[in-house]
Order: C-alpha cells, then sequence, then structure tokens
C-alpha cells in the first residue's frame, strides 16, 4: 500500500492521531512475548470512541489490517502488530464512565487497567475479580480479548463471567451491543463470544463490569513441601475437604528462588515446592474455615506453614508469587513461560512428565501454577546467546502443550492462542471445528482486517517448533530480536 | 414437499424411526407454551448419535426444517414444531456416558433428565446446580438450547456456567466439538455460545457438565412480608449484609394462594408476600450465616418467620415455589406465564408498575420471581372463553416486557425467545446487532433449517400484542388451540 492511502487517514482524524515517525513505531513492534517484534506502517491513538469507529471504518474501507492494543502485556503475542497495517492504541480511552455501587456494575472504556477498576469501587466496598499477575499495567480490553484469569479465577471463574455486556465496533464498522447489567442474557452468550476472541472480531468500546463485595478478610497461608507431589497432594485435599479458596497456587524450587532473589519474598527454605491458599470471606465464616483448612493441612506432608498475620504479610506472599514471571530473568538470560492446562487430579502425573521433557532438553524448566484449575505455567530457562538454544526452548514448549492436550486439557488457560499457538489450535479441534469457527470469524470480518495471523494457523509449519526462522519470519511479517 | 421425500428419510432409518400417523403427530404437536399448536409432517425417534447425524444430513441435504426436542416444557413455544419440517425427538438418548467423581465431570447425552445427572452423581457427594422449576422431566439437551436457570442461578449461575464441553452435529450436518472439560476454554466462548442457541445452530449430542460438591447442609427460611415492597427491601438488605444465598425467592399473594391451593405448603396466613431465603455450605460456616442472616431478618418488617427443622420441612417450602407455575390453573382457566428480567435495586418500582399495568387490563397478574436477580415471572391469568381475553392478556405481558426492556432489563431471564418473543428483539437490539447475529446463525445454518421461525423476528406483526390471529397462524404454520 502506498503512503498517500494512510494520507486519507491521517486527514481523517485531528492533528497527531496517525503517528508513524520510527520512534512511535519502534515503541509498537513486540508485546509481552519478546522474542519476536513487528514495525507497523502507522499508530493510530485516539482520545475518543468516534476516532476509534472511524479509523476501524476507514480500514474495513480500505482493507487496511489494524490491531487494537491495550498495554501490550500479551504473553503469546496477541498484541503483536502486522506489517501491512496499523496499530490503533487504546490507552487514552481510560475512563470509567460509570458506577453503579447499587448494581454493582461498572461500564468502562478499554484502555482502563485492571487495577484501576478495584480502586475506583473501593470506596463502596465493592472490587472487580479477574486478578491477571499484570493487573496493575494490563488493561480491561485487552482482559476481554484474551478472556484473562488470575489467581483468584479458581473461585470466580474468568474474565467473562464478570463482563454482562459489550458495545462493540465490528471490523465491518458495524457498532453493536451485547448483553446487558445482568447476568441473564438472551439467546446465545454473544457477549461471551466477544470476550476471548483476541481481537479477530473487532474492539470493545464500552465494557460492562460487574463488581463483587470486598471480602472482609483474607486468610493466606504459606506451606512449604520437600517434594512437588505432597503440594500437589494437598491441593487435592484442600479441594475434596469441600473448601473453596479464593486462590491455591502452587511455585516450584526454581520459581521460588526467583521470586526470593527477586522480592525477598521470605519464602520457606530448602522448599521443594510451596503451596499458597487463600481463604476469604466474613470474619465468623472464615474463623470456621480457618480451623478447616489447618487440619487438612495438618494432615499432608507440610514442613513449614506460614499464616499472614496482617495485609504486609499477605502482600509479601502475594508479591513473590505475582513476580516468578519477571523475576525468572534474574536465574537466566531468556525464558519462555508458558500456558496450559491439564485436568487438576493429574497435576502431579503432569509436572513429573514436565521433569522428564526438561531432563531430555537439558533445559531446566521452573513450574509456577494455578493448582486449583490445572493451569500450568512452565517457565523454561535458556540462553539465547547459545546457538540452538531458543529452538529446544520453543521444542519444549510445544512437548509440554501436546502433553496438555494429550492429559485432555488445553494449549492454553489464560494467556490466548495469539502467534504463539496458532499451529497447536488443529491439534486441539478437528476440520470440521475449525471450519465452522472460521465461518464465525467470517461473519464479523470477511476481509479478515481485526488483528489478522493470530489464534487462526495458516499454511505455514508450526511456530514454536519450528527449528531456524519463524514462519512469520520467513514471510517477512516479523522479525526477531 | 411430497411424501416420497419423506420416504427417503424413512429408508434412511431403522424400521418405526421415522413415524408419520396421527397419534404420534398429535403428541408433538406443542410444547409448554400451550397456547399454540402445529403439527409437523413427521417424527424421528433416534436411539444413538448416528441416527440423528444421518437425519440432520439428510435433512440439510434435502431442505427440511427440524425441531429437536426433549421433554417439550420450553415456556416460550421454543421446540414448537414446523409445519413443513420433521420433529427430532431426543428422549431415547438418555445415557449418562460418563462420570468422573475426582474432576467432577459428567458427560451426558440430550435426552437425559436434568435431575438424573445429580441422582447419579449422589452417591459421590456430588450434584448438578442448575434447577429449573420442571428439573424432574425437563432434559440437558433443552437446557442447553435455552441456557435455562432456576431458583439457584442466584449463586450458581445459569446452564452455560456448567457446560464446559459440547460435541453437536450443526444444521449443515457436520459434528464438531467446542470446550473440553476445564472451565479455561481457548479462544471466544463457542460452548456459551451454543448454550441459548434455542436449537437454530444445530443439536448437541454429548454434553460435558461440571458437577459441584453436594452443600454439606441447607438452612431454609420462609418469611411473611404485609407488602410487597418490604419483602423487596429484605432481598436488597440480605444482598447489602454480603451473605450470597443459594436462592432467593419472592412470591405474592396471589401466588401464594394457588400454591396454597395446590400443595398445601403452609405458608404465612395473610402475608401479601413472602420471601424464602435458602443458605448451604458446610456447617460451621453455616452456623456463623444463620446469624447473621437473622439479624437482617430482624432488620426488616417481618411478621412471620418460618425457619425449615429438616429436609422434610425444606422440601414442603420449595414445593410450594416449584407448583406456582402449574398451581396458577387452580385460580384461573387459563394463564399465561411472562419472564422478565429488571435491575435487582428496581424490583420495588418494576412490581408497582405491573399492578398498574393489570389494574388498566382488568387481568389479576400473580407474581413470583427470583428476586436475588431481579428475574420476575408475572402469571397473567385470563380465561380464554372470554371473547378478547387472550389477546388483553398478551398485550398486558407486551407491556411487562417492554417495562423491562425501559428499565434497563431484559426479555427474558431463563425461559428464551422462542416463538413467544421474537417480535420483541429489535426492541432489545438495534439493526447493526440483529444483523450481526444473522450473520452467525448462517456461518451454522446457511439454509435456516434448525428450528426456523424461532428468537428471530419475521417480517410479521409482533406477536404477543397482536389481536385476533398471530401471524404465523395467518401464515397457516400455527394453529391455535
Amino acid at each position: 500500500m502506498s503512503q498517500s492511502r494512510f494520507e486519507s487517514l491521517r486527514d481523517l482524524l485531528p492533528a497527531d492521531l496517525f503517528q508513524d515517525d520510527d520512534a512511535t513505531l519502534a515503541a509498537f513492534e513486540s508485546d509481552g512475548l519478546t522474542a519476536f517484534r513487528c514495525r507497523p506502517q502507522g499508530v493510530v491513538l485516539p482520545r475518543t470512541n468516534e476516532e476509534v469507529i472511524r479509523t476501524v471504518q476507514w480500514c474495513h474501507e480500505n482493507s487496511v489490517p489494524f490491531v487494537a492494543r491495550g498495554s501490550g502485556t500479551s504473553l503469546s503475542g496477541g498484541s503483536m502488530p502486522v506489517s501491512d497495517g496499523i496499530v490503533i492504541s487504546l490507552n487514552r480511552l481510560q475512563k470509567i464512565l460509570s458506577l453503579d455501587p447499587d448494581n454493582r456494575i461498572a461500564v468502562v472504556q478499554p484502555g482502563v487497567v485492571n487495577l484501576q477498576v478495584s480502586a475506583a469501587a473501593a470506596p463502596h466496598g465493592l472490587y472487580y475479580a479477574p486478578d491477571p499477575s499484570s493487573q496493575k499495567i494490563c488493561t480491561i480490553g485487552g482482559n476481554v480479548a484474551f478472556n484473562s484469569g488470575g489467581a483468584h479465577c479458581l473461585k470466580y471463574g474468568m474474565t467473562s463471567n464478570h463482563v454482562v455486556g459489550i458495545q462493540a465496533i465490528t471490523a465491518t464498522g458495524k457498532l453493536v451491543e451485547f448483553g446487558g447489567q445482568s447476568v441473564e442474557s438472551i439467546g446465545p452468550d454473544w457477549t461471551g463470544l466477544f470476550c476471548g476472541s483476541e481481537g479477530l472480531f473487532g474492539i470493545a468500546l464500552e465494557i460492562t463490569l460487574r463488581l463483587l463485595p470486598k471480602p472482609e478478610q483474607f486468610h493466606t497461608v504459606l506451606v512449604g513441601y520437600h517434594s512437588l507431589r505432597d503440594a500437589g497432594d494437598a491441593v487435592s485435599a484442600v479441594i475434596e475437604s469441600g473448601l473453596l479458596p479464593g486462590a491455591m497456587e502452587i511455585m516450584e524450587s526454581l520459581a521460588i528462588e526467583a521470586a526470593e532473589a527477586a522480592t525477598a519474598c521470605g519464602y520457606p527454605k530448602d522448599a521443594e515446592a510451596v503451596l499458597i491458599v487463600e481463604l476469604e470471606g466474613p470474619r465468623e465464616k472464615l474463623a470456621a474455615e480457618q480451623a478447616q483448612l489447618e487440619s487438612v493441612i495438618a494432615g499432608t506432608n507440610a514442613f513449614e506453614t506460614v499464616v499472614a498475620e496482617n495485609a504486609e504479610q499477605r502482600d509479601k506472599i502475594w508479591a513473590g508469587r505475582k513476580s516468578a514471571f519477571s523475576a525468572a530473568g534474574l536465574l537466566s538470560p531468556d525464558f519462555l513461560v508458558q500456558d496450559g492446562v491439564v485436568p487438576r487430579k493429574r497435576l502431579g502425573e503432569a509436572l513429573e512428565r514436565i521433569q522428564v521433557i526438561s531432563s531430555a532438553s537439558g533445559l531446566r524448566v521452573a513450574n509456577v501454577f494455578h493448582a486449583g484449575d490445572g493451569n500450568l505455567h512452565p517457565l523454561i530457562l535458556f540462553d539465547d546467546s547459545v546457538p540452538g538454544e531458543l529452538e529446544r526452548a520453543e521444542a519444549c514448549a510445544g512437548e509440554i502443550l501436546r502433553l496438555c492436550i494429550e492429559m485432555g486439557g488445553s494449549i492454553t488457560g489464560e494467556h490466548g492462542v495469539g502467534v504463539e499457538k496458532r499451529d497447536f489450535m488443529p491439534e486441539m479441534y478437528d476440520q470440521p471445528t475449525m471450519d465452522l469457527m472460521h465461518r464465525l470469524r467470517h461473519a464479523f470480518d470477511p476481509q479478515q482486517i481485526a488483528n489478522p495471523g493470530k489464534m487462526f494457523p495458516g499454511t505455514e509449519a508450526p511456530a514454536l517448533t519450528a527449528h531456524g526462522l519463524h514462519p512469520l519470519e520467513k514471510a517477512g511479517v516479523i522479525s526477531r530480536e
């Protein structure tokens, strides 16, 4: 496309909204999946819904691909630009449009940061439940696009369980509205269809979120185990006791080491695995549950149990867990974060098999996971300066994903498919199902201009297991750092 | 279509699977929305998935409409046949294919009755949460098609919150599979899209359900009030206290009278409204919550409080509530059950406005509702033998639905759109949104042969508010009893 084509977009928008200088383009080249980058033709930074709509309509009329982006924290390359298209940056659309404490509903723009919703709701004793580790910077628009989870989705479910209505501009430039202010929707779950659509259907402009009453109190316990299996068994014991903790997380030794180095979180020394269990609720209820949890843990092989006595101690425990991904950088020059799901009861078996894969690959794997729902986050450590290590790490990641599929799980729990896992989709879904997904996408975006190249595999070879150049690199769409 | 066309379907199936004798056709003429009936060309009663698949593929190849049907309890005419098509009756597909207590998952066929799932799960201490009032006879396939709710969806959500995977045959005869065994799904919520699709996308053949641990104990309280507003205020007070009851139901005097006549449920005498609140959970937790609930109710204008002392007393309280719809028949020769949603906080206002509508129409309206989530079920009493009363009742129902829309609610909480409310869809959704819904339907069913005439309005005049003949009657598609 010639430069003059983008001039018509520039002319359509207020001055400075369309930018294509090198510095701006460089800032949008990659996202949380840092291994890859791609320079777009331009970036639009709208201040109003109207400007987003005008931009999308221009893209539709001119068949120009666009990628909507919030803070770019995607770990699957979901917000990576495309080389022949533009980025629509939504960070300026950061208003909480309304907050109705009586009906426990907030209507927000897509650029609102996750944690800001809870901050705004706090004076009313309310909060927004989904809590991805990146919640200090990630935006609600991105959370919707990837149906984000977080440590507390064991009890509260994913983003889609907390979005009751969406106003969106589709890839064909039409403004549509799904859902409302109630969890009881009409007909198919159109709102749920939009949640997790990874930007392929259009851009959410107004998102109606459900708020929950803030738990009166927390009871956070950190338990040390000498083996991963013991920690896994403890998770099963807690679930079988009938308790439903707000969160239940496991980190293994390598991840503990990283978190300790990053945040001095004071996790039990010599632990092969730590388990974090957090109960929450009204004071009286919690007292009863606390006693129950204590007796369940006493029945496991725990060698050390730390109970957070106050908010500060609770924050410290969580700081270790939430830093795990970034802290892995202290252990290794490079790492891949994986995201897969196995049936909860088969966690122990899955972790043993991941250890086998790790040994065979000669790469260390640090496991961190949402244990209550079987969502694994192996961190595969490697050194990109050693020839072949990235490829080995990708091969290792691929084997872990295939393991998840084989065990009846899933290739992603919360990070999404994005660029990273699109080639695994046909291993999860058969051809008629993939065909139907394509037809549904077509209903939103017949030109395939909304975030193209994500979620659906192309005709290229598998991405993660490819040795040498990534297929998108071969095609000149992206380049590696 | 000539009779010989159906002969090729008959030949395709084992003997006696295709039936078109008068007695069979008559049995399938109508569903829970008894005001209308329609005779199909034939009924297929498959015993295997393979026979369903073959039938749907035949329909696709021959462009013959089909309506899948379980027990036919739809209250919106959702399983009403079409005159130029066939009914596929799924009641023989009633196997629970697997039940995995460790992973708390059951895989069932569509003809399995709702309550049978809980019965099968009971020996493992588990149950299936969604509990429509018709749960003794309604089937899981129908629950999926209409995303059914029930008294306990306040705490547990609708059917879509409990279905984690679906294998379905689409209207184009393709076998597809969505979701899996985990709540963490990939990409858009395809499973949720299928839930609530009212049979327009195809037929679910295998449904993977989430099971929950049976609450250790229940605490069921029946509270009498002298005014509906007091009962409504009590609901708000309970919610604001931070308690999350499993269910919270209100019935007003006329509904109480009906329930009393039908089940001698012993509700407080002279109550203008009764509130049922049910807490559930482990014994210790319940003890704490019970005290909290007692003090909340003490702060309301309750004049009588009955606490169920045992399972028998609990069953008696629920028998009254669950009989309300059928019991209305004791008060009036005919009645319409409506289903709408208003924001919970505006319940009191909605009920007052319904009383105004009722007075103006000269018809009695008995209100029964899932108070915790603002889901109203007005029962509009009329006598079809009095000329004009049915039309007045339909007009009254239409006004109530418009009231729900105007108040920011919805035209259906759990009964679905079906035939009954399809003409209200454009009042809820604007044209671009309706267009998009049509395109999504087209992705599943380009020929529009799966349950045609439901959910989407045709070109006819509004259904419920039509005086004289229903538009489908004018078109000769259906006839009135």
